[in-house]
């Protein structure tokens, strides 16, 4: 009974047979990774509007926001598998041709948000204006490499 | 130099001036909501499977989806604001028209992975497929009355 409700209620969930889900499509690939990048840009985007002065500053966000940045920059990597490579999308060659390059550019990015974690725990302005601008350096450092110019 | 810096990594990194950062149009409120479905999905599935016995039961995985879902399962629901009625989407009315119901099933949802995050710690296998379970229905229940059947 347990197991038929489960069923229906994840049928339901996902919209999708559960035995698509073993190996996933390199265009669900793709919609993954993106999403995550649009995640990434919701909650980072008022982060980069208070380091500029445009955005009042309000630490409970950033700390809410650093939290969620921390979960969803650890999303999109395996979503650029190498079987996505002919999928329409702003990669560019790069992110397969040169993967260690790309890893490093993943990792800043984790290594920087997991700082603004730390320091938004702290409540120094400065610091945490800092960071964020450090965060967005290591979006931008990638991007320039390994996404189309748009 | 450090604001010069900031503003290029900035732009580069969301593709878009920060004065759109705002006030976040409807079709990105949209697309935002969207994206934490699209990442629910893409970490529940799994875990739905090894509920059903359909994929290898890994509790290293289930613990991590399960930190990721319960950051996740946060994000959709500033996307459901009233100026986004009117956009496509598999979003059915009640959800502005029943705004206490839906506001419970987002609660319940929120709830239920909570306490998969708690029991996903301990280790308990058949306690654990339980609260995947539960999880499931929680998404289950919220889209038979608030999403279009596809």
């Amino acid at each position: 009974m347990k197991r038929t409700l489960l069923s229906v209620g994840v049928a339901v969930a996902l919209g999708t047979p559960l035995s698509a889900l073993a190996q996933a499509k390199p265009e669900v690939l793709v919609k993954q990774r993106q999403a995550a990048m649009t995640l990434q840009g919701k909650y980072f985007g008022p982060l980069a509007g208070m380091a500029q002065g445009k955005v009042p500053y309000n630490a409970d966000v950033v700390k809410r926001n650093a939290g969620y940045l921390n979960a969803l920059d650890k999303m999109p990597w395996d979503g650029f598998s190498p079987e996505t490579k002919g999928e329409k999308s702003a990669a560019l060659p790069a992110v397969w041709n040169e993967p260690d390059k790309f890893k490093q550019a993943a990792d800043r990015l984790n290594s920087e948000v997991s700082k603004l974690v730390e320091v938004s725990q702290s409540g120094d302005e400065a610091s945490v204006k800092a960071q964020i601008g450090a965060v967005g350096k290591s979006c931008g450092g990638c991007h320039e490499t390994f996404r189309e110019k748009r």
